[in-house]
């Protein structure tokens, strides 16, 4: 039986630690084919290509590995993986990251990560998108191997219904072992924005934005409380973005 | 009684044909605020702008209105205005748009206009995002204004659940008057991808994304049944994107 096609893709881009630990983990379940952005694109949220080129071009980092660094987003590296490079040959599993920080909660709508792995979704491939909780791009991923070979190997072998991808957040390496991986919902927390007003050497003004994050949620069945009592979260997250419960709402105040 | 502070945004940049129809409308209902970007943003999803700076300008284009034009996206705008240059008012309603093309469906993850609107969203401010179905920059708006005004006029005085951000659709000028408005869910139809292979005068390959439209949904609640059959869409969007259905279906067949 021929192995299952793996396709790996990232938002920290192609050199970064992460997608080297996903490439190193997904060569043992599977035909492992790298498409990721030739740089950084943190916080790309859906960003796809429309009003200029975009450039694929051989890679090879990974020993015997077929890999390909685009000059595009996220989304636009999973469209041009699935309608160039490999459309002739039927991907298993989009996995998207590791990323180097969190993408939990709200971070799912800004995340370049999850944008790669909701549209392996939309294609109707199963996909994943793992999140390390430690922003340092040099962050520790020493105990993620289980995890993600866990999950990973699920996905390949039970998988979940057509159109849900994956976001899968693992806490930063700790003193405490992990205690095991939790199926959540997405918690209701948000980051409050703030900005830090400077002075260029010009005399004009200019901002960095800065942002804290406030969980509103008591839950216990979100990946807010998962990540911080030390579980891997995992929320199956839909296209669909509708608020259902709002159509008849509608329907009934508003005169139309 | 204060008139309601209404602040418009858009994904076309500060100088489109669509953003000075929201500013000339709007001005019935409440007090403007533009803050919009200084180009183009199409396609940008919800990006945001975390690894650079952003400068926001005061820009003097729409006679007696307070505006500025911003250096980063959409969703950037709406954080800006919110914690810089709105800090002490209460903002109403934030309008983004109208966007020139179409926003139905699955457009949605990849549209700026929404993106701005679901920002607001996200920070409890009631928003609606318009965009009318006719990609050229010049598409005719001399049809739109009963509906933008109808649906932002409700918006203000009815409102709807606090977290939700309405995707508005506008069939292009036609013949035939628009027959009314209708509340719908998103419509199952995705984009297929194509790609323009092509080479540059130095030999080497680079590609151009083309797509084409495919609804899949047989469905007469959606939007773009709305669309196809003359009626201005309303899809009450939320930022939740978890699968609840597949939480349960994990749980049972995940051996975790």
């Amino acid at each position: 039986m021929p192995k299952p096609i793996i396709l790996i893709t990232n938002d920290d881009g192609i050199t970064s630690n992460g997608i080297r630990k996903l490439v190193d983990l997904m060569t043992g379940l599977g035909d492992v084919v790298v498409v990721a952005p030739d740089s950084p694109q943190s916080g790309m949220g859906h960003a796809i290509t429309v009003g200029d080129t975009l450039r694929l071009t051989p890679n090879h980092m990974f020993e015997g590995i077929e890999a390909y660094e685009c000059s595009g987003t996220p989304a636009d590296c999973v469209k041009l993986a699935k309608h160039q490079i490999l459309k002739n040959r039927d991907v298993s599993l989009v996995v998207s990251g590791i990323n180097h920080g969190s993408n939990t909660s709200i971070s799912i709508l800004y995340s370049g990560t999850m944008s790669a792995a909701i549209e392996a979704a939309i294609e109707g491939i199963p996909a994943v998108g793992f999140s390390l909780c430690d922003y340092s791009p040099t962050g520790d991923l020493s105990h993620v191997d289980k995890f993600v070979t866990k999950i990973a190997g699920e996905s390949l072998e039970k998988g979940f219904p057509r159109g849900i991808a994956l976001n899968v957040n693992i806490p930063p390496k700790q003193h405490e072992e992990i205690k095991g991986i939790k199926i959540c919902r997405q918690a209701n927390a948000k980051w409050e924005e703030d900005f830090d007003k400077r002075v260029d050497p010009h005399g004009r003004e200019y901002y960095w934005m800065l942002g804290n994050f406030i969980n509103h949620d008591k839950g216990e069945d979100n990946d807010e409380w998962a990540i911080a009592n030390n579980y891997v979260s995992v929320v199956p997250c839909q296209f669909d973005m509708t608020g259902h419960y709002a159509i008849s709402r509608l329907n009934d105040d508003w005169d139309i």
